[in-house]
Protein backbone atom coordinates (compact mmCIF):
# COMPACT_ATOMS: atom_id res chain seq x y z
CA UNK A 1 0.00 0.00 0.00
CA UNK A 2 1.32 3.27 -0.95
CA UNK A 3 2.26 6.30 1.73
CA UNK A 4 -1.33 8.81 1.55
CA UNK A 5 -0.41 12.39 0.66
CA UNK A 6 0.49 14.73 3.82
CA UNK A 7 -0.93 18.39 2.95
CA UNK A 8 -0.52 21.55 5.43
CA UNK A 9 -1.69 25.07 5.39
CA UNK A 10 0.08 27.98 7.07
CA UNK A 11 -0.11 31.40 7.19
CA UNK A 12 -0.84 34.35 9.73
CA UNK A 13 -4.46 34.44 11.13
CA UNK A 14 -6.72 35.59 8.78
CA UNK A 15 -5.33 34.48 5.81
CA UNK A 16 -8.34 32.20 4.95
CA UNK A 17 -6.54 28.78 5.16
CA UNK A 18 -9.66 27.19 6.85
CA UNK A 19 -11.98 28.37 3.87
CA UNK A 20 -9.51 27.22 1.72
CA UNK A 21 -9.03 23.18 3.23
CA UNK A 22 -12.96 22.98 3.15
CA UNK A 23 -12.55 23.88 -1.04
CA UNK A 24 -9.35 21.80 -1.24
CA UNK A 25 -10.84 18.65 0.70
CA UNK A 26 -14.02 19.12 -1.77
CA UNK A 27 -11.92 19.22 -5.17
CA UNK A 28 -9.94 16.33 -3.92
CA UNK A 29 -13.27 14.46 -3.42
CA UNK A 30 -13.90 15.10 -6.86
CA UNK A 31 -11.01 13.47 -8.07
CA UNK A 32 -11.40 10.50 -6.00
CA UNK A 33 -9.33 11.33 -2.62
CA UNK A 34 -11.01 11.04 0.95
CA UNK A 35 -9.00 13.71 2.39
CA UNK A 36 -9.32 13.62 6.33
CA UNK A 37 -9.12 17.21 7.68
CA UNK A 38 -7.53 17.92 10.80
CA UNK A 39 -6.04 20.86 12.47
CA UNK A 40 -3.34 21.82 15.26
CA UNK A 41 -3.05 22.39 18.29
CA UNK A 42 -5.38 20.20 18.32
CA UNK A 43 -6.74 17.01 16.26
CA UNK A 44 -6.93 14.41 19.34
CA UNK A 45 -8.87 14.33 22.97
CA UNK A 46 -4.98 14.89 24.88
CA UNK A 47 -3.90 17.41 22.42
CA UNK A 48 -7.41 19.27 22.45
CA UNK A 49 -6.30 19.20 26.19
CA UNK A 50 -2.98 20.16 25.07
CA UNK A 51 -4.80 23.58 22.94
CA UNK A 52 -6.86 24.30 26.40
CA UNK A 53 -3.66 25.45 28.60
CA UNK A 54 -2.00 26.93 25.21
CA UNK A 55 -4.50 29.18 24.29
CA UNK A 56 -6.54 30.01 27.66
CA UNK A 57 -6.03 33.83 28.12
CA UNK A 58 -5.65 33.60 31.88
CA UNK A 59 -2.16 31.69 31.67
CA UNK A 60 -0.44 35.25 30.36
CA UNK A 61 2.22 34.22 32.21
CA UNK A 62 3.41 31.21 30.31
CA UNK A 63 7.23 31.36 29.47
CA UNK A 64 7.89 31.12 25.64
CA UNK A 65 9.81 27.69 26.25
CA UNK A 66 6.65 25.89 28.28
CA UNK A 67 4.19 27.54 25.13
CA UNK A 68 6.87 26.12 22.78
CA UNK A 69 6.93 22.91 24.00
CA UNK A 70 2.83 22.06 24.85
CA UNK A 71 2.92 22.87 20.67
CA UNK A 72 5.20 19.90 20.43
CA UNK A 73 3.78 17.72 23.13
CA UNK A 74 0.08 18.38 21.21
CA UNK A 75 1.37 17.72 18.01
CA UNK A 76 3.57 14.51 18.93
CA UNK A 77 -0.35 12.93 20.33
CA UNK A 78 -1.61 14.39 16.85
CA UNK A 79 0.99 12.50 14.55
CA UNK A 80 0.95 9.33 16.99
CA UNK A 81 -3.13 9.15 17.24
CA UNK A 82 -4.03 10.50 13.87
CA UNK A 83 -1.63 11.77 10.96
CA UNK A 84 0.91 8.63 11.47
CA UNK A 85 -1.75 5.97 10.74
CA UNK A 86 -3.57 7.55 8.25
CA UNK A 87 -0.73 8.30 6.01
CA UNK A 88 0.39 5.03 6.36
CA UNK A 89 -2.48 3.51 5.15
CA UNK A 90 -2.71 5.64 2.45
CA UNK A 91 -4.69 7.96 2.89
CA UNK A 92 -4.64 11.72 2.32
CA UNK A 93 -4.24 14.40 4.90
CA UNK A 94 -5.09 18.00 5.10
CA UNK A 95 -3.85 19.94 7.93
CA UNK A 96 -4.54 23.25 9.67
CA UNK A 97 -0.75 23.93 10.79
CA UNK A 98 2.23 22.25 11.13
CA UNK A 99 5.66 21.72 12.21
CA UNK A 100 6.15 25.32 10.21
CA UNK A 101 4.05 27.20 12.26
CA UNK A 102 6.26 26.65 15.38
CA UNK A 103 9.53 27.45 13.87
CA UNK A 104 7.81 30.83 12.72
CA UNK A 105 5.76 31.38 15.89
CA UNK A 106 8.37 30.20 18.69
CA UNK A 107 11.76 29.76 16.55
CA UNK A 108 11.42 33.30 15.48
CA UNK A 109 8.85 35.33 17.05
CA UNK A 110 9.86 34.24 20.50
CA UNK A 111 13.44 34.29 19.57
CA UNK A 112 13.91 30.64 20.81
CA UNK A 113 16.19 29.83 17.82
CA UNK A 114 16.83 26.11 16.16
CA UNK A 115 15.60 24.67 19.11
CA UNK A 116 12.09 24.37 18.30
CA UNK A 117 12.91 22.52 15.09
CA UNK A 118 15.13 20.10 17.21
CA UNK A 119 12.27 19.60 19.47
CA UNK A 120 9.55 19.13 16.81
CA UNK A 121 11.98 16.50 14.67
CA UNK A 122 11.48 14.41 18.32
CA UNK A 123 7.64 15.47 18.54
CA UNK A 124 6.87 13.98 14.76
CA UNK A 125 8.76 10.99 14.39
CA UNK A 126 10.01 11.68 10.93
CA UNK A 127 6.07 12.71 9.44
CA UNK A 128 6.81 15.53 6.86
CA UNK A 129 4.45 17.40 4.75
CA UNK A 130 4.32 16.72 1.23
CA UNK A 131 2.78 19.55 0.46
CA UNK A 132 2.70 23.12 2.42
CA UNK A 133 0.66 25.92 0.98
CA UNK A 134 1.49 28.85 2.66
CA UNK A 135 -1.25 31.76 2.34
CA UNK A 136 0.81 35.24 2.18
CA UNK A 137 -1.18 37.61 3.42
CA UNK A 138 -0.02 41.05 4.97
CA UNK A 139 -0.39 40.00 8.89
CA UNK A 140 -1.84 44.18 9.43
CA UNK A 141 -5.27 43.19 6.62
CA UNK A 142 -5.15 39.36 8.63
CA UNK A 143 -5.26 40.71 11.74
CA UNK A 144 -8.55 43.11 10.84
CA UNK A 145 -10.64 39.65 9.47
CA UNK A 146 -10.23 38.43 12.61
CA UNK A 147 -13.50 40.39 15.27
CA UNK A 148 -11.79 41.58 18.78
CA UNK A 149 -13.75 39.31 20.98
CA UNK A 150 -12.56 36.57 18.92
CA UNK A 151 -8.95 36.47 19.57
CA UNK A 152 -7.04 34.50 21.74
CA UNK A 153 -4.10 34.87 23.79
CA UNK A 154 -1.42 34.46 20.78
CA UNK A 155 -3.75 36.74 18.88
CA UNK A 156 -3.31 39.73 20.87
CA UNK A 157 0.19 39.70 20.23
CA UNK A 158 1.77 42.69 18.67
CA UNK A 159 1.53 43.50 15.21
CA UNK A 160 5.09 43.38 15.38
CA UNK A 161 5.37 40.20 16.74
CA UNK A 162 3.30 39.24 13.76
CA UNK A 163 5.47 40.90 11.25
CA UNK A 164 8.46 39.03 11.75
CA UNK A 165 6.23 35.85 11.93
CA UNK A 166 5.85 36.70 8.33
CA UNK A 167 9.65 37.37 7.60
CA UNK A 168 10.11 33.93 8.41
CA UNK A 169 7.85 32.19 6.81
CA UNK A 170 9.17 33.91 3.76
CA UNK A 171 12.54 32.84 4.22
CA UNK A 172 11.11 29.10 4.81
CA UNK A 173 9.42 29.32 1.65
CA UNK A 174 12.67 30.44 0.00
CA UNK A 175 14.57 27.21 2.17
CA UNK A 176 11.94 24.59 1.54
CA UNK A 177 11.29 25.42 -2.72
CA UNK A 178 9.97 22.28 -3.50
CA UNK A 179 7.89 21.60 -0.67
CA UNK A 180 6.31 25.09 0.39
CA UNK A 181 3.83 26.94 -2.30
CA UNK A 182 3.60 30.50 -1.54
CA UNK A 183 0.41 31.54 -2.78
CA UNK A 184 -1.06 35.22 -2.59
CA UNK A 185 -3.81 35.34 -0.38
CA UNK A 186 -4.73 38.75 -0.78
CA UNK A 187 -7.54 38.10 -3.98
CA UNK A 188 -10.39 36.55 -3.71
CA UNK A 189 -11.71 33.58 -2.22
CA UNK A 190 -12.62 31.90 -5.69
CA UNK A 191 -9.20 33.38 -6.72
CA UNK A 192 -6.77 31.74 -4.13
CA UNK A 193 -8.69 28.40 -4.52
CA UNK A 194 -8.42 27.98 -8.45
CA UNK A 195 -4.45 28.06 -7.40
CA UNK A 196 -4.23 25.58 -4.91
CA UNK A 197 -6.19 23.27 -7.18
CA UNK A 198 -4.16 24.25 -10.19
CA UNK A 199 -1.02 22.91 -8.21
CA UNK A 200 -2.81 20.45 -7.14
CA UNK A 201 -3.57 19.26 -10.20
CA UNK A 202 -0.02 18.90 -11.42
CA UNK A 203 0.42 16.13 -8.66
CA UNK A 204 -2.25 14.05 -8.47
CA UNK A 205 -3.03 13.36 -12.17
CA UNK B 1 23.84 38.46 45.93
CA UNK B 2 24.85 34.78 45.98
CA UNK B 3 23.41 31.85 43.95
CA UNK B 4 20.76 29.86 46.46
CA UNK B 5 20.88 26.29 46.98
CA UNK B 6 18.96 23.99 44.39
CA UNK B 7 18.52 20.28 46.05
CA UNK B 8 16.23 17.90 44.16
CA UNK B 9 15.35 14.32 45.60
CA UNK B 10 15.08 11.33 43.13
CA UNK B 11 14.18 7.71 43.19
CA UNK B 12 11.30 5.14 42.57
CA UNK B 13 7.88 5.81 44.10
CA UNK B 14 7.39 4.85 47.33
CA UNK B 15 10.99 5.30 48.13
CA UNK B 16 10.00 7.96 51.08
CA UNK B 17 11.08 11.24 49.36
CA UNK B 18 8.52 13.27 50.74
CA UNK B 19 9.15 12.15 53.95
CA UNK B 20 12.53 13.22 53.58
CA UNK B 21 12.31 16.52 52.25
CA UNK B 22 10.18 17.38 54.53
CA UNK B 23 12.77 16.55 57.46
CA UNK B 24 15.27 18.38 55.90
CA UNK B 25 13.50 21.61 55.54
CA UNK B 26 12.90 21.38 58.99
CA UNK B 27 16.83 21.29 59.62
CA UNK B 28 18.02 23.22 57.19
CA UNK B 29 15.83 25.24 59.37
CA UNK B 30 17.29 25.08 62.45
CA UNK B 31 20.72 25.90 60.50
CA UNK B 32 19.03 29.10 59.46
CA UNK B 33 18.57 28.19 55.77
CA UNK B 34 14.64 28.90 54.86
CA UNK B 35 14.22 26.67 52.26
CA UNK B 36 11.00 26.50 49.74
CA UNK B 37 9.88 23.12 48.72
CA UNK B 38 8.45 22.43 45.40
CA UNK B 39 7.42 19.39 43.54
CA UNK B 40 7.45 17.84 39.73
CA UNK B 41 5.61 17.75 37.48
CA UNK B 42 3.95 20.54 38.92
CA UNK B 43 4.84 23.63 41.32
CA UNK B 44 2.79 26.05 39.28
CA UNK B 45 -0.59 26.64 38.20
CA UNK B 46 0.05 26.12 34.90
CA UNK B 47 2.28 23.06 35.63
CA UNK B 48 -0.24 21.38 37.40
CA UNK B 49 -2.90 21.81 34.95
CA UNK B 50 0.06 19.90 32.78
CA UNK B 51 0.59 17.65 35.83
CA UNK B 52 -3.64 16.90 35.38
CA UNK B 53 -3.34 15.88 31.61
CA UNK B 54 -0.05 13.37 32.28
CA UNK B 55 -1.65 11.71 35.08
CA UNK B 56 -5.01 11.32 34.06
CA UNK B 57 -5.66 7.28 33.93
CA UNK B 58 -8.06 8.25 30.80
CA UNK B 59 -5.22 9.51 29.16
CA UNK B 60 -3.82 6.01 28.22
CA UNK B 61 -3.53 6.41 24.88
CA UNK B 62 -0.44 8.66 25.61
CA UNK B 63 2.19 8.41 22.98
CA UNK B 64 5.97 8.02 25.14
CA UNK B 65 6.60 11.52 22.61
CA UNK B 66 3.97 13.30 24.19
CA UNK B 67 4.39 12.08 27.90
CA UNK B 68 8.00 13.42 27.53
CA UNK B 69 7.23 16.54 26.06
CA UNK B 70 4.35 17.34 28.57
CA UNK B 71 6.87 16.48 31.49
CA UNK B 72 9.68 19.32 29.71
CA UNK B 73 6.71 21.81 29.43
CA UNK B 74 5.57 21.50 33.16
CA UNK B 75 9.16 21.98 34.59
CA UNK B 76 10.20 24.88 32.15
CA UNK B 77 7.08 26.80 33.41
CA UNK B 78 8.32 25.75 36.89
CA UNK B 79 12.07 26.80 36.55
CA UNK B 80 10.94 30.17 34.83
CA UNK B 81 8.17 31.19 37.89
CA UNK B 82 9.75 29.61 40.92
CA UNK B 83 12.71 27.64 40.74
CA UNK B 84 15.01 30.47 38.77
CA UNK B 85 13.46 33.15 40.24
CA UNK B 86 14.46 31.96 44.07
CA UNK B 87 17.81 30.45 43.54
CA UNK B 88 18.99 33.59 41.71
CA UNK B 89 17.49 35.14 44.81
CA UNK B 90 19.59 33.85 47.07
CA UNK B 91 17.26 31.14 48.19
CA UNK B 92 17.61 27.90 49.01
CA UNK B 93 15.01 25.34 46.86
CA UNK B 94 14.34 21.36 47.63
CA UNK B 95 12.49 19.88 44.56
CA UNK B 96 10.61 16.48 44.94
CA UNK B 97 12.21 15.07 41.17
CA UNK B 98 13.69 16.92 38.27
CA UNK B 99 15.21 16.55 35.21
CA UNK B 100 16.94 13.22 36.16
CA UNK B 101 13.39 11.44 36.08
CA UNK B 102 12.65 12.33 32.44
CA UNK B 103 16.26 11.11 31.75
CA UNK B 104 15.63 7.90 33.55
CA UNK B 105 11.78 7.22 33.08
CA UNK B 106 11.24 8.70 29.83
CA UNK B 107 14.84 8.24 27.88
CA UNK B 108 15.72 4.97 29.53
CA UNK B 109 12.30 3.30 30.56
CA UNK B 110 10.73 4.74 27.63
CA UNK B 111 13.48 3.99 25.50
CA UNK B 112 13.64 7.48 24.19
CA UNK B 113 17.43 8.11 24.32
CA UNK B 114 19.22 11.14 24.73
CA UNK B 115 16.44 13.46 23.03
CA UNK B 116 14.47 13.51 26.04
CA UNK B 117 18.40 14.81 28.04
CA UNK B 118 18.43 17.82 24.86
CA UNK B 119 14.90 18.25 25.48
CA UNK B 120 15.01 19.27 29.02
CA UNK B 121 18.34 21.28 28.21
CA UNK B 122 15.91 23.69 26.95
CA UNK B 123 13.59 23.49 29.46
CA UNK B 124 15.64 24.25 31.93
CA UNK B 125 17.35 27.70 30.69
CA UNK B 126 20.83 25.94 32.42
CA UNK B 127 19.46 25.72 35.81
CA UNK B 128 20.88 22.73 37.20
CA UNK B 129 20.90 21.12 40.89
CA UNK B 130 23.72 21.88 42.92
CA UNK B 131 23.00 18.53 45.03
CA UNK B 132 20.55 15.55 44.39
CA UNK B 133 19.86 13.15 47.09
CA UNK B 134 19.04 9.82 44.83
CA UNK B 135 16.88 7.28 47.54
CA UNK B 136 17.84 3.82 46.51
CA UNK B 137 14.84 1.01 47.29
CA UNK B 138 14.53 -1.89 45.60
CA UNK B 139 10.97 -1.08 43.25
CA UNK B 140 9.55 -4.00 43.98
CA UNK B 141 9.44 -3.05 47.42
CA UNK B 142 8.67 0.57 46.94
CA UNK B 143 6.10 -0.31 45.29
CA UNK B 144 3.78 -2.42 47.80
CA UNK B 145 4.51 0.82 49.79
CA UNK B 146 1.96 2.38 47.93
CA UNK B 147 -1.95 1.18 48.10
CA UNK B 148 -3.22 -0.21 44.94
CA UNK B 149 -6.22 2.55 44.84
CA UNK B 150 -3.70 5.74 45.01
CA UNK B 151 -1.63 4.52 42.02
CA UNK B 152 -1.80 6.89 39.25
CA UNK B 153 -1.46 5.72 35.65
CA UNK B 154 2.31 5.78 35.67
CA UNK B 155 2.56 3.60 38.75
CA UNK B 156 0.44 1.21 37.23
CA UNK B 157 3.26 0.85 34.64
CA UNK B 158 4.83 -3.02 35.14
CA UNK B 159 7.72 -3.95 37.19
CA UNK B 160 10.18 -4.52 34.99
CA UNK B 161 10.02 -0.85 33.49
CA UNK B 162 10.37 0.12 37.26
CA UNK B 163 13.67 -2.00 37.16
CA UNK B 164 14.89 -0.46 34.41
CA UNK B 165 14.24 2.64 35.50
CA UNK B 166 16.45 2.13 38.98
CA UNK B 167 19.32 0.59 36.63
CA UNK B 168 18.90 4.18 34.90
CA UNK B 169 19.20 6.20 37.85
CA UNK B 170 21.92 3.80 39.03
CA UNK B 171 23.87 4.69 35.79
CA UNK B 172 23.47 8.47 36.38
CA UNK B 173 24.80 8.20 39.82
CA UNK B 174 27.85 6.66 38.54
CA UNK B 175 28.35 9.36 35.89
CA UNK B 176 27.73 12.25 38.36
CA UNK B 177 29.46 11.07 41.38
CA UNK B 178 29.99 14.69 42.89
CA UNK B 179 26.31 15.91 42.53
CA UNK B 180 24.15 12.38 42.89
CA UNK B 181 24.23 11.29 46.65
CA UNK B 182 23.13 7.50 46.57
CA UNK B 183 21.44 7.03 49.81
CA UNK B 184 20.52 3.58 50.37
CA UNK B 185 16.57 3.83 51.19
CA UNK B 186 16.01 0.21 52.51
CA UNK B 187 16.39 1.61 56.55
CA UNK B 188 14.33 3.49 59.19
CA UNK B 189 13.58 6.98 58.31
CA UNK B 190 15.28 8.41 60.84
CA UNK B 191 18.14 6.73 59.48
CA UNK B 192 18.11 7.46 56.23
CA UNK B 193 18.02 11.39 57.11
CA UNK B 194 20.72 10.87 59.32
CA UNK B 195 22.69 10.20 56.22
CA UNK B 196 21.49 13.38 54.29
CA UNK B 197 21.79 15.65 57.37
CA UNK B 198 25.57 14.48 57.56
CA UNK B 199 25.92 15.33 53.71
CA UNK B 200 24.03 18.45 54.26
CA UNK B 201 26.30 19.49 57.10
CA UNK B 202 29.65 18.74 55.19
CA UNK B 203 28.28 21.31 52.57
CA UNK B 204 26.43 24.33 54.59
CA UNK B 205 29.45 24.53 57.20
Amino acid sequence: MSKGLFITFEGPDGSGKTTQIEMLKKFLAEKGYEAILTREPGGTAISEKIREIILDKNNMEMDYRTEALLYAASRAQHVAEVIKPAVESGKTVICDRFMDSSIVYQGFGRKLGDDVRIINEFAVQGILPDITFLLKVDPEIGKHRIKAEEQDRLELEKLEYHMEVFQAYQNLEKQNPNRIIGIDASGTIHEISEKIKAHMERIIL
